[in-house]
């Protein structure tokens, strides 16, 4: 946790030594100090040099010791030769929070990476907190403070960044449209982005904060946790790097961490309410929604248009986006017809071309835009007008007209996009008083209003709170079956252990040799499913390790005989211990229930279709561990086989709550049991009224 | 087809007639004619209006009688009420082609419709074509020539339009980035998008083509003819709308036709050779891509950015999008090593911020390009930079080196992304000479070099010629079948339909009670499957009309008591006719084989997973007949059932030779079988050496 006191010593320190600060000023000198002076800092400042003098009309200090107070903040400006030496200057004067700028640790060589873990080992014992390295820093505009030895243009907007690379940081206003605050946490020896997440988030000055992140140095349960509470608060957008494998290896190197399977990061955003941002173009555009309106009452679009092709596209985007084309009430309907030809038809999306010859442009846009704002079945517009004409010639003007009456109507939100070369001065001109939102497309005007709907109906009043799992029956008999052992638990264990925790699975037994499986198969019940057991066998299908529907003791023997003979001849080293005998069932819907251990998250669970098709298919949905049985009930839905389950084409439906309760009970074994890196049941069976896990492959590690 | 001779004076005509032109001028007045003299048209101007006398200067006619030649082209601008009065003064002067602005035809009311159906007559008579109505016409930015009542900013470039809503005529320099020759076609009462697509290609003016298509009234066949001629010639980029059901009776509405089902415009779109942009975005990105750049050696990109995090996100996004990071060669290594600080990795994404200390920024820029374009493993560089100081200030500024460097390897694209508000400055300085081209966002750099190396490596020199299908010796025996039905064909029928193209069915009979029942299945040989014969029951797994796997008469005596009591209780009134009696399969991969005629595109073939999954996975892949065995095998190759017919997790490959053959047999006969208007065999079951359908279920319509 970081103290509420250093996250304010870092963002608004009433005093900054800048150590190691260059004596160069003027143009590419890139000094941190004339930034800050530039932008109106009022808090106390400390050159810190080994030259001593004066710099910018301000007395500089030839060491830190000189200075005659204890800063609240320290910016360690000097190559990373010297950042060891006066991190621990600035430890022994006391300074609680220190930024350091030089690339070269986790990001650079050896030598780097052991001095990243030095610097982190001494802020451990002196309690002197860590911003970087490989950072800019921070911006507060509400404090007029920067740490930024390069000053960058720079629009005002309600926006909390915290990010991990200098480029967000310096292209904030390209990407993010804006900035309130930014914490660029770099390389992220000590402090994270999770840790100013809360601070964010309760800031009074602030609408929307984003992420950029590509790893999480510091572990995904917090950073869950933070979101958790952030999100309740104020909309969360996340631009996550490193999702590729080859982004993820790039992003290693660029600040020491492994960024982990982006699957996982998706399902963690999704849990936690954070809206993932696909590109920087999706992050600009539900900036500039969330920073100018407060809510949206439902998703019935109205859309008025210049022609009968754009409405076209607007509905495209809005069904593309889960938004629905608004049914405008009858009245609107009978108000407006008045004003179109007899021949044309009046219909959501509007074509207001044709009334525009009759009544003028401008005058038919007023009276449309408003019949829509005032009709309770629209809950927000889309306007599509021209931008063909050279605004002084523009007798098509309607940007006074539009951000006019959006004014009036500050709970319907108002979207524009144009078509023609003077887009940009649509944009500026509609923005101007902060009521109207304009959008290069219509694709995108849509999916601004999707964000602004998902966020308000879908996550702000989501209650997020995570499920602490309750210590199962079965958890004594699962620890002591998994005591000692490692590697790949036996197929006959990895039954035991899913059994135990009131996992169903079909009736089966083992065999060391042949009399013994016959004997165990009459007792079973014919007909059987044989399967080999050995400790070096993972895929058993794949060396013929599994034979189906034995239907009496001598097909046993010759499937006996046939499974040994095949193995051996595959891979004469697998130790061979015998077969595991099993209940043969009828057909069902096979399933996979799986688990794997991520390194940031914990354990994450899978659900999807089972059998050669889970990877072929791809039919897979994950979930962050514990989770409700809500959730659980959602990650089923998300895949395509649910709808089989459902009871699609006739068939009988399964019964969920036994499938709710298979996932719940994989959950708590794998909470329970952290020496479980890996396990999957595939397949297990789905029948109307049972489920039945028909193998099981647990991986110790 | 539309002759040369007609396009020419369409496009470049030597005299127009501007019938039933205002007498309005100035600010709002919507006068083609001010616009025409604006653009300094070369040709003969004939402003026609009844009241005569002088417009702008212009003598005015007070109809085309008077009118002292037959002009090359006439453009009616009255409203609809007048427009088939003016027209046919038009064929009786004999006018060979003629634009028709006016709204209100097949986009209106049911007058509207009338009057275009007769339009459409009138014209067929006469021999005068027709584009529109609806459209604002033709620019030729070769030919100072437009139709257009309003004038709009129109940025020159290499690009042919053809689209069908004047939002793309009049946005095109924003959606298009500029405008060599556009086409709108409007309503197409007569000229489509089709007609002209050729003599685009054919423009040594032109670089690329861009298609705004709703619908295809004039039908796919010929659209796709074209189509792969032009592509063959030039880059297509289409843009789509119309896509989603919703958006699809927008379209129905503004142009009067239905757009048809997007998933088929899809497959027509890949199988003739045209990119499809997902948003106008791409559309304009591409195009600034084709413009500049006449080619692309191959697909390994270089990355040189400002910072390492810029970095990730470029490998990110051209991973997504199937271009490599290209490993440069040790020697580029060798020379660029000596910039870097010791503790730097030299690597692609080459992160040149630490170079940028010791070597200046512009100087450490100029020789990593230099290098990577020097090198032979980099086909491609993308660029990331600072842009986040104001220009007069801005000593990051390498706009003036990539440029220079860029000019002189014009085989090797740059393209260049930055961050920071100052972005259109670069945009502006980077691509003053046309060798560099600036993108907004990396993913976008990246998305237009893969659309660069799409276009050149898969698209341009592929034969996209269309296989024309032999006649199948089963021909006669289908036809005799089908001779003379409607509706559903019976399950027998069916079968014996598919047999007769040399698709294997299991071997099957009917039986019209269950001693004939009895009786076949012992011919046949147990274990059999047994299915329903109804004309009534489509879905018959749905009602209990199949049962599988019967192993002897006794259980198939009970399984036909129990299908006729279900199917009597659920569905009184269908007529039972007995069932059929099939070899029971093993089990094998359960796939879908089908076909469906579209409007616009004709037979349709469908391929992918059978049985349950084909609604629920959604896996199929979708092709328009005829096609090559080539092309069949893609059409496998894109599902993902085709990885477990390749043999994955140790199955067996099925032979892909047999299931071509399959798909190009239902190819022939749906295409010499017109009365079919649907059919599909699901499941059709593959092993290793054999396919066999299972069920076929045919629609006549």
């Amino acid at each position: 946790m970081l103290p509420e006191s250093i996250y304010k010593k870092l963002t608004e320190p009433e005093s900054v030594a800048l150590v190691g600060v260059t004596s160069r000023t003027g143009r590419g000198s890139n000094s941190p100090l004339e930034v800050l002076l530039k932008r109106g800092y009022q808090g106390r400042i400390y050159p810190v040099n080994r030259k001593g003098g004066e710099l910018l009309g301000r007395r500089t200090y030839t060491s830190l010791q000189e200075v005659p107070e204890i800063p609240d903040l320290a910016v360690i400006c000097a190559p990373r030769r010297a950042v060891i030496e006066l991190f621990s200057q600035c430890a022994d004067k006391g300074v609680e929070v220190v930024i350091i700028t030089a690339q070269g640790f986790f990001d650079g060589d050896e030598a780097g990476f052991k001095m990243q873990q030095e610097l982190f080992d001494l802020a451990a014992k002196s309690k002197t907190r860590i911003l970087g390295p490989n950072t800019l820093g921070i911006v507060n505009n509400y404090h007029n403070f920067c740490t930024s030895f390069i000053d960058f243009a720079n629009p005002v907007k309600p926006i909390g960044i915290t990010c991990q690379t200098g480029t967000f940081y310096l292209g904030a206003s390209q990407l993010c449209t804006g900035i309130g605050i930014i914490v660029d946490s770099g390389n992220t020896a000590d402090i994270s982005v999770t840790d100013v997440l809360g601070y964010l988030a309760r800031d009074p000055n602030l609408k929307v904060i984003n992420i950029h992140m590509e790893s999480l140095p510091h572990g995904g349960t917090r950073f869950m946790e933070a979101a958790k509470d952030a999100v309740a608060l104020m909309p969360v957008i996340i631009y996550k790097t490193g999702s590729s494998p080859a982004g993820s290896l790039a992003a290693s190197s660029h600040t020491g961490s492994l960024s982990g399977e982006d699957r996982v990061f998706e399902a963690a955003f999704k849990q936690s309410g954070v809206i993932r941002a696909a590109d920087i173009e999706e992050l600009g555009d539900l900036n500039k929604a969330f920073c100018t309106f407060n809510g949206i009452k439902g998703k019935r679009i109205g859309v008025v248009s210049i022609s009968g092709g754009a409405g076209v596209m607007a509905v495209d985007a809005c069904t593309r986006l889960g938004l629905e084309i608004a049914t405008p009430s009858q009245a609107t309907f009978d108000q407006l017809e008045e004003l179109f030809p007899s021949w044309a038809h009046c219909s959501n999306p509007m074509d207001m071309w044709p009334t525009s010859y009759i009544n003028g442009y401008q005058n038919s846009y007023r009276r449309i835009l408003e019949a829509y704002l005032e009709d309770p079945e629209i809950d927000a517009v889309i306007c599509m007008t021209g931008s063909f004409l050279p605004p002084e010639e523009d007798f098509l003007d309607v940007t006074g007209v539009i951000r006019g009456i959006a004014g009036r109507y500050p709970d319907k939100p108002v979207v524009v996009s144009s078509c023609g070369n003077y887009y940009r001065y649509y944009e500026e001109e509609l923005e101007k008083e902060n009521t109207v939102v304009y959008y290069f497309s219509l694709d995108r005007a849509a999916r601004a209003l999707a964000g602004l709907y998902r966020y308000h109906h879908q996550i702000k009043n989501k209650d997020h709170r995570t499920a602490v799992p309750a210590v199962h029956p079965g958890q004594s008999q699962a620890a002591a079956l998994l005591a000692g052992k490692t590697g790949n638990l036996s197929q006959a264990d990895a039954l035991s252990l899913v059994d135990s925790y009131g996992i169903p699975t079909a009736s089966w037994g083992q065999a060391a040799d042949l009399v013994e499986a016959k004997a165990l198969a009459a007792e079973i019940g014919y007909p059987v499913t044989m399967k080999i057991l050995s400790p070096d066998i993972v895929h058993k299908s794949d060396v013929g390790g599994v034979r189906l529907n034995i239907q009496n003791a001598h097909e046993l023997e010759e499937a006996f005989t046939a499974m040994y003979t095949a193995i051996n001849q595959k891979l004469p080293d697998a130790r061979l211990d015998g077969v595991v005998i099993q209940e043969h069932l009828p057909q069902g819907l096979e399933l996979l229930l799986g688990s794997k251990r991520d390194p940031a998250f914990g354990p994450v669970l899978a659900f999807g279709a089972g059998g050669i098709y889970t990877e072929i298919l791809d039919d897979v949905s994950l979930r962050v561990t514990p989770l409700s049985r809500e959730e659980i009930k959602e990650m089923i839905g998300e895949t395509k086989i649910s709808k089989i389950l459902a009871g699609a084409r006739g068939a009988a439906a399964v019964d969920q709550e036994l499938l709710i309760s298979c996932l719940a009970n994989l959950s708590d074994l794998v909470l329970a049991n952290p020496s479980i890196s890996e396990m999957d049941l595939n397949p297990l069976i789905a029948y109307p009224d049972r489920v039945v896990a028909l193998d099981a492959r647990v991986i110790l590690g």
